[in-house]
């Protein structure tokens, strides 16, 4: 059923590239989809990729190019004329072939576009890309069925039958007004079964959602996903037709969105990926490592002020990372969850206090838990203060967390930074300090009184 | 554009609803869509939830039905009779009501399905809650048109008006043989553009993608994602047409599975979220806990070898924090990016080496930085050895961190285990042990040589 590449295909097909084996590699290219040969595509050198490349069918080239990963369809388009360029492009739906143009060095996409022969497509992805990069303007794709409201079903059909070259996919048709403003749709199925004769403003359906060419990729990709959409028309300030988005553009969205949330969550601060040069996967994760590192000097100065007492109770230092570990651990468990339940929309204004206590109950619980355990441990091992210094230090600090991992992405999100950089390096370097000032005020507190 | 819901709004309604203001609150709720009159009763007591509802049109109850959340339509639903829960399924396409039916306790179901009034929905619905929950099977629906290959397009488009009250949203035809087996497909389009006496054999898509019923649902969405589908029919062993599974189901999947990674990385073990109660939230985060206690148990025996130690140079103590926190800060950004490569299925056999080396690389160069900087600072605030000392180790402690992160999630992959696991609390526990061994090792090869 689904294809997947094993290192013996690879393998077997840079055997046959260097015998040139041409009816083999087509046959074998032949049987697969654009993905599959995509991902091939993606792990053979760039002088096997441009080979391969070469014996695809003109229909499905364009859709294996653009499932390449970025890196590689550049390295395969600096192969490329920008005429070749050109021909590649005419035959991608408008949305898509905005987007490889995106990708190229500046001065030459004017020259790709002047190669464009269809001169309606060059003007649609000429359009397309002065669109700002994450809006619905630059999702969306110009092809789409637009009929009058006055024309009747039988024109509608042959609308489409004009258009059926361009539009690949289609699942409804729009509906305009005479200034080409969007009044409402048709889906296909009432088309089929309406009478030939029947005027589009007799059948169709004026309550229509659409978003405007300056909405943000999220706001369509959690719109789409709230309402259950497939396609979703994109009007401009006017309210005129500009173009439509499809679910499949919105998958990614919503994927490249979950993936950045893990990221910031992670202490990653740009978008980067593993195929990223070096120097740009350092230049993304030193910030949370140097906020880290102050952390940790906070906690330095912290444990320095008790270096007379470390000097006679040793034992204390035994259990700093033990404190330190499993603040970091309830904090990210704690902020976690309400950073989805923020991603999610399932938190709501007066929800949040109970949220807290709930939050502080499941603290409670688990904190008893761990320290009634570690108490027993420390106990048999070490002795009686130490034993209660550690134990109480470990609730107080798993209640904090919890409170610090609820409460610190609720305010992030409050003032618009994206909660989900809470999750990582920031809570559990606050929870570290907090965590070893608990330990250290309870270890004196109960050596000088019992000493 | 998009409603969004703020406590002023939900006071109205409540106002409204106490002075049984029928007319205001029909308007309020008849200018809105089905997902965001469900946000609203997810946020109303039971009494006034089951209020609003009844005032709801026939058309759009549904629909609000399957948007609330699960403990919301639980409440919601115990409050109906079995008659009038089975009215609500009735309109419902059979996935959705499946999937309804099967949140009901098991002693009424069987009642709830008697009092259907559709017997081929009765029997849809009977059918599906026995496919296994994550399959293809449960995710589909069993609304479709689908045509016999000898048949017109005519007689195609007279089905179609024949089913067009069970199947609500319709983006192709399904093409079967005489034995009901899936053969292909026939676009809307396809069908519009085609001369009505045309038969279906002459211009129908051979070239179809399917699944099985038993195809896990992660395949089915990954499935669905790579290939860009829309709808994806379903077939069972025997190759016959079992349903439809279409992308907004999918998209849920997505996003599931999305959040149970974060979950995972999280230190969280089942799949909750923050309407869960109490005890269940606390069991899902207890066992990473009780692991990092281990972990933090063990760090104290190591540090408890170097007592003696610590008694002359309880500024050792000092920095204990902050090794332990930049290896849990590395690992984690390491594995991340590991475990984001496995999801997008960015890494192939051959590349992982390269991945290492590269990861190494990174950590090379930002150990470099925080260990330069840290140098300095303790250089000083301490003494020069103590300076010599954190820094070495923690250079150590970070190249340490970014090869287990790396390494930790692909051999957890190798095994089957969810990589995602990996970037927790694990990570974490085991760069702590490995931190404070070579910070207290370090300390003591400079203090005895130099002293």
């Amino acid at each position: 059923m689904q294809f997947e590449l094993t290192s013996a295909i690879l393998e077997s097909l840079s055997d046959a590239i260097k015998q040139k084996n041409v009816p083999y590699l087509k046959e074998q290219l032949h049987e697969l989809y654009a993905p599959d040969i995509a991902s091939i595509i993606n792990q053979v050198t760039i002088d096997e990729a441009a080979y391969l490349y070469e014996l695809l069918d003109d229909e499905i080239a364009p859709d294996v190019l653009l499932e390449l990963d970025e890196e590689t369809r550049e390295n395969l388009l600096a192969t490329f004329s920008t005429k070749e360029i050109a021909e590649q492009l005419d035959n991608m739906d408008s949305d898509d072939a905005a987007d490889v143009i995106a990708e190229l060095p500046e001065e030459i996409q004017d020259e790709v576009l002047s190669h464009i022969e269809d001169i309606d497509q060059a003007s649609d992805i000429a359009e397309l890309i002065n669109y700002e990069e994450g809006t619905a303007g630059s999702l969306m794709a110009k092809e789409l069925v637009s009929v009058y409201a006055f024309e009747t079903v039988t024109q509608c059909i042959e609308e489409i039958r004009k258009q059926t070259d361009n539009v690949e996919t289609m699942y409804a048709v729009y509906v305009v007004d005479n200034n080409e403003r969007l009044i409402g749709m048709l889906s296909l199925k009432k088309l089929i079964i309406s009478h030939p004769l029947a005027r589009v403003e007799e059948i169709y359906e004026p309550d229509i959602q659409f978003v405007k060419t300056n909405t943000t990729s999220e706001e369509v990709a959690e719109f789409m996903q709230k309402y259950d959409l497939v396609v979703l028309p994109v009007v401009d300030q006017l309210g005129r037709l500009m173009g439509r988005i499809t679910i499949d553009d919105v998958v990614d969205v919503i994927k490249e969105t979950a993936d950045e949330n893990i990221q910031r969550m992670s202490g990653i601060s740009d978008d980067v990926d593993t195929n990223d040069k070096l120097w740009v996967l350092s230049k993304a994760r030193i910030p949370w490592l140097l906020v880290g590192m102050c952390g940790g000097i906070v906690g330095s100065r912290i444990i320095g002020t008790y270096e007379e007492q470390l000097k006679i109770h040793p034992e204390m230092a035994f259990f700093i990372p033990l404190i330190g570990a499993m603040g970091g651990n309830v904090g990210v468990q704690s902020s976690a969850i309400i950073v989805q339940g923020l991603a999610n929309n399932t938190l709501l204004g007066d929800k949040i206090a109970p949220k807290l206590i709930k939050e502080l109950g499941v603290g409670l619980i688990n904190g008893l838990i761990c320290a009634i355990l570690i108490w027993a441990y420390a106990f048999v091992i070490e002795d009686w203060k130490l034993a209660a210094t550690v134990s109480v230090a470990l609730l107080t600090v798993i209640l904090c967390a919890s409170f610090l991992g609820t409460f610190v992405p609720l305010t992030m999100n409050k003032f618009k930074i994206n909660p989900a950089l809470a999750t990582g390096p920031f809570v559990t370097t606050l929870n570290d300090i907090i965590g070893m000032t608990i330990y250290f005020i309870t270890g004196r507190l109960l050596y000088t009184l019992f000493l």
